[in-house]
This record gives structure tokens, sequence and C-alpha cells, in this order.
């Protein structure tokens, strides 16, 4: 095969989620398409990956100093939900029931890669829970590491005045009791609410 | 959110096979990359379209006058396959048994889209079948197009010397006869050949 079009499978191929075959769909795709199309959404990877830095305050992706949700003044500054990554930003506003901050801690304690409470954005969410905030939302992801941050979070963080949640665990939506694992029934029981 | 990610996640979603929720996980991944590797990949999207142009002789993607395969002195230049798009020259390279040349159309014939005999790489195919040609394979997709187009070129191209034969096609490798469609089992079955 011609040696620009190996590269650009290669490339693409390397991308989360995207096989061989994929990648060349993608490939022959990109190629078929006008010029112009190709070559803005190569603009448009650039453009990203140099505009996108971490918000001074909460460590999620923001084009200036402050991302658009810390500099949104219509949301609650007297809660905070924690997340490991930018995207997990994405996913809870999307679901749109959430008006608060956010803190991006840029991954999980996980002691055996060498993350520990440094490596994470930690010291900036201490100061952060001194200012004012009534509630923290624990949302690291229902991993053995999620689960330890949160463990460790809680124990750093809470205090008389703070109350430190942590985002519920149990049956996924449209989920079913015969196809869910042991563990997330266990969890859908002791966690399991009043009806009113 | 920030501009830049949603102009990114709109660019990637807009490529086949990837929903929104692909996209977005592409984005943040193209994000968490050191910025080299991402500017990598855009860079060879943009060079993988400027320098690959079609085959002077067959349409197969090439990055100068003539495609690797018309250019490689090993082939056999008595038989042909004709394919629609240069994707499935590499889908039958990479079968490995095919050693003889290949011309692609550019498509196949669709009234209906406007897409006529003028509108593919056809001429061309005339001349060169012309030219000590012993068999072109006629690999055009098994769908409706494919199969009109098989039977035009078929019926424009056969002549005494020239033999013009069609892919096989029948039950896939690995297949089962109870998932396949009654079209697919038809032709199985008019198709089979005998066991020696």
């Amino acid at each position: 095969m011609a040696r620009s079009l190996d590269d650009l499978i290669d490339a693409l191929s390397s991308l989360p989620g995207i096989g061989k075959k994929s990648a060349a769909r993608l490939a022959f795709y990109l190629l078929k398409r006008p010029v112009e199309d190709s070559e803005e959404i190569a603009a448009r990877i650039v453009r990203a990956r140099r505009n996108l830095k971490p918000c001074a305050i909460c460590g999620n992706l923001a084009e200036d100093d402050r991302c658009e949700i810390c500099g949104d003044e219509s949301r609650d500054n007297s809660i905070i939900c924690v997340v490991e990554e930018p995207s997990d930003v994405s996913a809870i506003e999307s679901a749109g029931n959430f008006h608060g901050r956010y803190h991006v801690l840029g991954g999980a304690l996980s002691p055996l890669d060498g993350i520990g409470p440094e490596e994470l954005n930690i010291e900036s969410l201490k100061a952060r829970a001194r200012e004012g905030i009534r509630e923290l939302i624990i949302a690291t992801n229902p991993s053995t590491e999620g689960e330890a941050t949160a463990a460790y979070l809680s124990s750093v963080l809470k205090n008389g005045k703070l109350k430190v949640s942590r985002i519920a665990r149990g049956l996924p939506a449209g989920g079913s009791l015969e196809f869910a694992d042991k563990a997330t029934l266990a969890r859908a029981m002791d966690n399991r609410t009043p009806l009113e």
C-alpha cells in the first residue's frame, strides 16, 4: 500500500476503540472527502490540542484561564462535584441535574502506577473546600482506584461543616437484574432507598 | 463545553461509524496525548489527502503517477481484477491469493444517483482489456448496483478471447446456514462446486 496511506491507518488505529479495519475504513473515507473537509478535521485536532488547557480553578478543560463552568455566575458555589477526568464533567453535564461546580483530579489514586495524592489535583481541592463549600460529591469511577480515591478524599476533607457524599452505585437505568454482576447487585441491595 | 472541543467532537462524529459518544471519547483521548502525538495524527491526515491521487493506469490510490501494484514488475499482466473502490484493492490484497493487476472503477452504476458508465473509470478499462488480457475478474460488491455493474461490464467487454468472470458469492467463511439470508443461500446452492 502507499506509504502515506499506511501511515494514516497506523495513526488512526492508535486511537481507543479503533482497530486496524476501522482505521482503514476511516482512512479511505478521509481520502474520498474533498481536500478542505479532511484538512478541516486535521486543523480541529491541532486547534483543540493547542487551545485547551486545564482551568486554573477546577482543572477542567478551558479555552481561557477559567473554564466555562467556573465562569458561569448562575451556578451554585456551595457544592462541588469531584471527578477524575474532564470527560466525566461532560458526562455529568449531559445528565443535566447538577448545577454546582466541578473539581477535576486528573486521575485516581493508583500506588502501583506511582500515582499518589501529590500527583492529583488534591491540594487545590482542599483549598476550595475551606471556602464556604457545603457539600462535596465524590464522583470518581466505581473502580478499585476510584473507590480508593473516594475513601482517601473523604478522610482528608470531611469535617464538621462539610458534607462529603459519594455518587450512588446500583443498577444502571434500563439494566436488568439477570445480567447484573454480584458486586453491583450487592451495592444495589445495601443502598436501597425508601419508596415514598 | 469549550468551543474547540465542541468543534473537534463535531468533526469526528462526521466520520463513518463514529457516533457522538465515540467522537467525544476520541476527542478527550486526543487531548490527553502529548501535543506532538495529536499533531502527528493531524499531519498524517493532511499528508495522505494531499499526496495520494488516482493511479494513471488503474485508478487505485497512488503516491506517484502509478500505484505500487501497477509498478510491481512481478505481477501477472494477463489478469485484471475490477473493483469499485481503492479500499476493495486493499481488502483483496490482504486475502493474498490474487497476483494480477487491478482496475478501480470509482463506484458502481446507479442511475438513480446519476452514475452512468461515463461517470466510472470504464473507458480506460476497455482500452486495457484490448491489450493482451486473458481474464477479467469482476469483483464489484454483491449489491444491486454492484451486480448491475458486473452485468454491464460483462456485456461490453466480453469477446472471443477475453474471459470475464465474477467473484464467487456464497456462504461467508465461518458463517452458518442458520443465519444466512435467502438470497445468499440460493446463490450458494446454485454455485455449488464439485468435491474432488
